[in-house]
Order: structure tokens, then C-alpha cells, then sequence
């Protein structure tokens, strides 16, 4: 690995807290916000986010970013492709005909929803969000865009729990994160 | 007003659509998803925001941007200055000490929360969001930020309800917005 892209994965590693017992007991919560609060390790992300995106995907016409920490990353990295930027929300957020998809959480059932123009068949997107654990949104805003008759490339993330095994329940989907536990 | 910052707004107003009757009955919803979109839109909306921000502020030390739309703009707003961005969200999402400030919606209450660590006394800070209605919201945050003594330059919108009178509410925080209705 080039040594600038490691100094940038240190930065970005530098940049991530962790705190025990969050949202609630014998969770260890990883916190981003530290990474926002710097604009070097802000820009960082986005640079490795872009370089993987350059080296593996020869065109993307669409960064799709999950509701709501998903939005601090998926527009940035959008504007350096040159490429859109679209929302996937929680049920009932947007306007217009939408499109949705339930799915499970520790209690009860969600919704991830988008509005039914925002990507059109054939067109190729990449999922963005801070972190991956479960899977549980990401496989949701798959299962959307599959629906739309989307081509998903792959999904990124900052940070990724191993033991979750997020990545199993995603198989197709890629997933490339900058950090694990 | 520069012929160049008037088709930028040209650009950013063509990208806002309008739908009745959402989220309910009587209420003209203003979607800023196309301006995500096409991303010379976007890029508008952000090199706008600069614009304002250089010619008004000879210091800014963060953007503070409001849970979920402004992390859409915030830190492209914030990498373009080379500053910060922190985010303010709806109350039990972030980790670790925060302090909180209740404010009234329609129906109940609600309530914003800030990291306690995320601004210092006496730094400079401007808030952004996507649009302003009633300003309940971005009063709030106004209100977390006086609590952590930080100075409250101003604040920015993409759009503006005027009929709302969201600006009488705010004062005396002083609201930018580029597109107003």
C-alpha cells in the first residue's frame, strides 16, 4: 500500500472513539464524529473513498447515501466523481411516488424508502454509509435500488464490525471499508 | 448581483420541485433531492454558501449542521472552508456527554443534542440546514450553541418559507438563504 494512502488510514483511525455501553449496555459504540470535526481526516475519507471508487469501477453515475450519517459522506464523495447524489430515507420522509422496503431491527420492523425517479434501470450506483454492523440498512437500500433495476457496483463504509458479519448477510454485495474492529 | 451568482441560483431554483399536500393536507412541500442530484446544482448551492460566507466573515472555526438535511450541505460547506462540522441531532443518537435543548413541534416536543465537547467557548460557528419553516429547529441549535458559549455568526438555508416567519422567531440570528418562496 502507498505510504500516503496508510498516513491517511492512520489519520482516519486516529479519528474514530469508541464509547462502551452505547446506545446501550454491552454495545461499543464507534463514533465518527471526531473525523467530521477535522477537516484533514474529513478529506482523508474522501480521498480513499475516490481512489477506490477510480481504481475499480471504470463509471459510476450515482453515489446512493443512507439516512442520516450516510449524508455527511455521500455528497462529498459525489461531487469529486462529478457524479449525483441520492437519499435513501426513513419511511414517510420523502415526497412524491416512493419505493420501499422493510426490514428487521433488534425490535420491530423499519422502512428504507426512495423516491421512484431517483435512479432510472441500468444506471450504476454505489451505497455509502459510516458503518456497517448488521447490515440490516445497507441490505435494505440493496434490495431498493435492485428493485429499480439499478447496477450496484459495490457499498463503502468508514468503519466496519467484523464480528457481526455484516458481509455475510450482504453476499452479493461488496462492501469496502476504511476501518475494522 | 454578478451575472455568475445569479445563474447559479437560476440553477439551484430550477432544482427545487414542489408537492402538495405533503406530509399532510394544506402543507407545499419544497424537495431539494434534485438539487442532490445533478451535481453542478449541488456544487452551486456550495460555492453560494461560500461566496456569502467569505465576503461576510473574516473567521469562521465550524459549520453545525442539523440532523438528517444538513449533513447533506454541511461539510461541503465546511471542506470548502477548510473548517470543522458538527453535527446536532435529535436527542439518544450520540455518544459519550451532550447537552440537549427542547424545542416544540407541531404535535409534542422534540428535542436537539450536541456532543458537550463538540464547540468550545468563544468559537465562531455557522449553522446550516436545508430549508427554514418555523425555525424551531434551528433555534435549537442556536440555543445548544449560545449554552457552549460559542459565538453564532449566522445561518444558512437552501430555502426559505417566508409565510412561516421563521426569521422573526430566530432573531437575533441572522438567516442567509438562497431560494425563498
Amino acid at each position: 500500500m502507498a505510504s500516503d494512502t496508510q498516513s491517511k488510514l492512520q489519520l482516519v483511525h486516529a479519528h474514530i472513539r469508541a464509547f462502551p455501553d452505547f446506545p446501550k449496555k454491552g454495545i461499543l459504540f464507534r463514533d465518527i464524529c471526531p473525523i467530521l470535526k477535522d477537516p484533514a481526516a474529513l478529506k482523508a475519507v474522501i480521498d480513499l473513498f475516490e481512489e477506490h471508487v477510480r481504481k475499480n469501477y471504470c463509471h459510476v453515475d450515482l453515489i446512493v447515501g443512507l439516512d442520516a450519517r450516510g449524508f455527511l459522506f455521500g455528497p462529498l464523495l459525489a461531487q469529486r466523481l462529478g457524479v449525483g447524489f441520492v437519499l435513501v430515507r426513513k419511511k414517510g420522509k420523502l415526497p412524491g411516488a416512493t419505493v420501499s422496503v422493510a426490514y428487521d431491527l433488534e425490535y420491530g420492523k423499519a422502512e428504507a424508502e426512495i423516491q421512484e425517479d431517483a435512479v432510472i434501470p441500468g444506471q450504476k450506483v454505489l451505497l455509502i454509509d459510516d458503518l456497517l454492523a448488521t447490515g440490516g440498512t445497507l441490505f435494505a437500500a440493496y434490495e431498493l435500488m435492485k428493485k429499480q433495476q439499478a447496477e450496484v457496483l459495490g457499498s463503502l463504509v468508514v468503519v466496519e464490525l467484523k464480528e457481526l458479519n455484516g458481509i455475510d448477510k450482504l453476499r452479493p454485495l461488496s462492501v469496502f471499508s476504511l476501518v475494522q474492529y
